[in-house]
């Protein structure tokens, strides 16, 4: 695949001034960086309505949240299913957040986007072709993630499965390669950013909970993926980490994204963009 | 995960012996080492039976051919879904090899379980847990290739979805790893094997053709793996390998494959095992 | 190796306040950020010179220029020698910038440090142990550069090697990773800068042109590493990037790098820190 | 660098019969196996006697024992120096077998070759280039050990480093590179071995002790270096693996080396090589 290659769909020529994913009127791709937060998973009514108040009071778009959570062991906790998604479409109406889930199965294609606003593929699904084709076929937002040692034309090709299906509503999110460095949990590959952004015309957001780890890594690498280029955030937050049922480490707590949040202003700015700091809904 | 965890159904300490896997007569996982041969793809009536003769004239045991083929790009040709699962059949009769085959997705298992003897799950879906989970639910063996990136425990744990779900009948295959080495395709990751045999009762095969990339090198590792202690091979050959729609790099022709077989015997004896050269079945 | 180890020099409960490195005035690891620049290699008197002005106007506080170069293939051009520092010296004397340039074996050391004002060791020599013990025992800032697949703990540990003789000077220096991606030349570990922050109290810096390998990357990394908290960084420049003998692809022209200097300081602010723009010297 | 570059003198074609070195009599590279074993370092005058015996015995036809170690941390054992080399020497004296061991600096050439029969360049020294240049000069074989992410095409460019000088005595040795999987210390690359036959006509030899870092699965990739074609192995061995200062859980007891030692020789037969076990000399 070279450099650049009209013939594909996500080639940057075929659209230079870049896609705008619109979500219930969060623009995705715009000047306006959106911050995606919200738990790993959805684990009961209270924890997903709370996380999101918080994280819409300090300037999130989007909510995220899983219901159908990917587990390295069938014995760990995989999401409370229909149920989950049934508290996010809660949150969304009280808050007015619009809604990111994972959808692990074209089964699962039904239910999910009768709550879902966007859809996230995971990294284990990057390249679960037949999957990527049912969500070409659909007309709502894709947000596939960068699978866990993806190259870039491997994560463009996957795009190109669902564009090349008619939807062209995909945002592609970096969350870290696998490498031999066992200090953080994934190597963050914001070189991706800039790469990504010559080479396609799609909006471009990084995960730093996955790309490190740690949470009080976060925050560092959050700011840098905003002064890399990036298009938006997509960030765990948790409203006890410590009690969370997976991916407790890498959580941030309310008053720690609310802090990080703070910081994101002026980088923004010194990059020509902006991060939109709501008021309480409430 | 512990060196050892006799919680988990994959754990060696549960099966000493080891797990010997019953394909229609042949035994996967017993002193003799299972040769599985086939195209990458198959591509034609002709095409899959002038293969399925002359691997089988070689020794080999077991039929691999894709009828269903995740790639990279959705622009390639992606098989020939049903009529390749035909074709491979009529193969079988012919020769009365048991036929290995991809499934890319649950919703095809009806179709492909009508033909197939063994379900492959490629690496690109060694982490799709709705897929393990449904073979779990299934009396059919099933080949698990390692994830490109997989580390060993996460493979063990993917074949624990199949296996708490019921399915004992799971074979595993290292077919080579990512790294940063451009001169094979994949690093074929030997050291897996003995680990492997070691951490679990189940049997372990070796894919030299994805582990390296290159025929010419394809019998050089199907010894080493034969040495290091494989329960047996998957090879790719194709009756003309520059023709080939897929992986003509890496593919053996009939006669290549063969020679190799030929040497293959030896090696097996040195270790104390066995490989079987079938007399011609016509 | 613990996160914390207080047996360690390195460890920053050690000097919580950061260790700050002046080389003839310049403040490494303070408030200010230093911007190290110039090109791969001395090639001759007219280019250092010419090279050096123009980072210097551009407010680059350090000249880099290897004399010494290690290179894969015997047949590259190897550097200067000599003469490469003496041209290196007639710089500094010229612009008053520091010189940073590369030491490759302790026979070296003496003709290198009649010249140099930081010696930087190469990610090849990261673990030259003997070369190591040797800067220990001098007093002279050491750039000690991330070997290509060192992890964070082998980097520290080199420093140690380094501390342990009694030379307090080190400046680790982050360049990049060998990971499997191609797209670009390294992936540059940001989150290693964090962790080295947190885990020692050298200071760390960032070298974009290593870490990417592309120059029109190496702005949008140099933005990235000023946001997650680098003390300054190390750029490749060169007064006519296609005619390096080493290195054109990842070296930005003197306006380039003017260019990408006028964007760090309200990223830097953005963070707590200063970039000092400094009036031409002439 | 093309797959055949005849302007290298590492290039099959420049002598398509390939490299035989010859160690006082031990012919490395030719029909006959060579087997390189001892401890990681030495560490006392009875330690090495009585492991040189042993390997002796069972078919060993070098000692390998290093004297000057280079280790992650400072305050590591790093070997007994020159009194480890006189040693080494003694052990040659009584059982007759060359010496192999490791040389880390250049100023140490002269006291290590008054002892030595082969320098080895260790791993982090691979491009270590002005090292690589004074060995080019010598006339004594070099075994040059791959570096931890070093590429094939680094890796014969640094033997063309030591053949450009003028020295053709070069063997070089796979030991595992660094990949994410932590389950073995390094993953030992074996597509590496017909690669570099086939691109080089220097003797190849595999270390199965780094490559895997565990004792029990040294036996198993040593048979699969043999299969694969290596031209010897080099092998961690240390009287009493449990107290070895260095690299412990890597080495053999003699008792598991004999043990090895007994299977290799079927394996060689099958790929047309043989294994001489030598009658013990005392």
């Amino acid at each position: 695949m070279p450099v650049e290659d009209t013939t594909m769909l996500f080639d940057r020529s075929r659209k230079s001034s870049g896609t705008v994913v619109n979500v219930n009127g969060v623009e995705i791709g715009g000047k306006q960086l959106v911050v995606m937060a919200g738990p790993c998973a959805v684990e009961s009514r209270d924890q997903i309505l709370e996380t999101a108040h918080a994280v819409h009071r300090s300037g999130a778009r989007i909510l995220r949240g899983g219901a159908y959570k990917p587990r390295t062991s069938p014995y760990n906790f995989r999401g409370l299913k229909e149920e989950g998604l049934q508290y996010l479409a809660e949150a969304r109406d009280e808050t007015g957040l619009p809604v990111v889930t994972e959808i692990m199965d074209a089964r699962h294609l039904d239910i999910v986007c009768r709550y879902a606003d966007i859809l996230q593929v995971g990294s284990r699904n990057m390249q679960n072709f037949t999957l990527l084709e049912e969500l070409g076929r659909l007309q709502i937002p894709v947000l596939l993630k960068r699978g866990m040692s993806a190259t870039i034309e491997e994560f463009l090709c996957a795009a190109e499965y669902i564009l090349s299906g008619g939807n062209q509503e995909v945002i592609l999110c970096e969350r870290g390669i696998r490498t031999y460095e066992t200090a953080s949990r994934n190597t963050l590959d914001l070189n991706a950013v800039p790469i990504l952004k010559r080479r396609t015309h799609l909006p471009v957001i990084v995960d730093p909970s996955h790309g490190t780890g740690y949470s009080w890594m976060v925050p560092h690498l959050a700011r840098a993926a905003v002064a890399v280029g990036a298009d938006g955030l997509i960030v765990e937050v948790h409203r006890a980490p410590n009690e969370a049922l997976s991916d407790a480490t890498q959580s941030l707590s309310p008053d720690e994204f609310d802090e990080m949040m703070k910081t994101l202003g002026p980088i923004a700015e010194a990059v020509g963009r902006e991060i939109d700091h709501l008021e309480p809904a409430i």
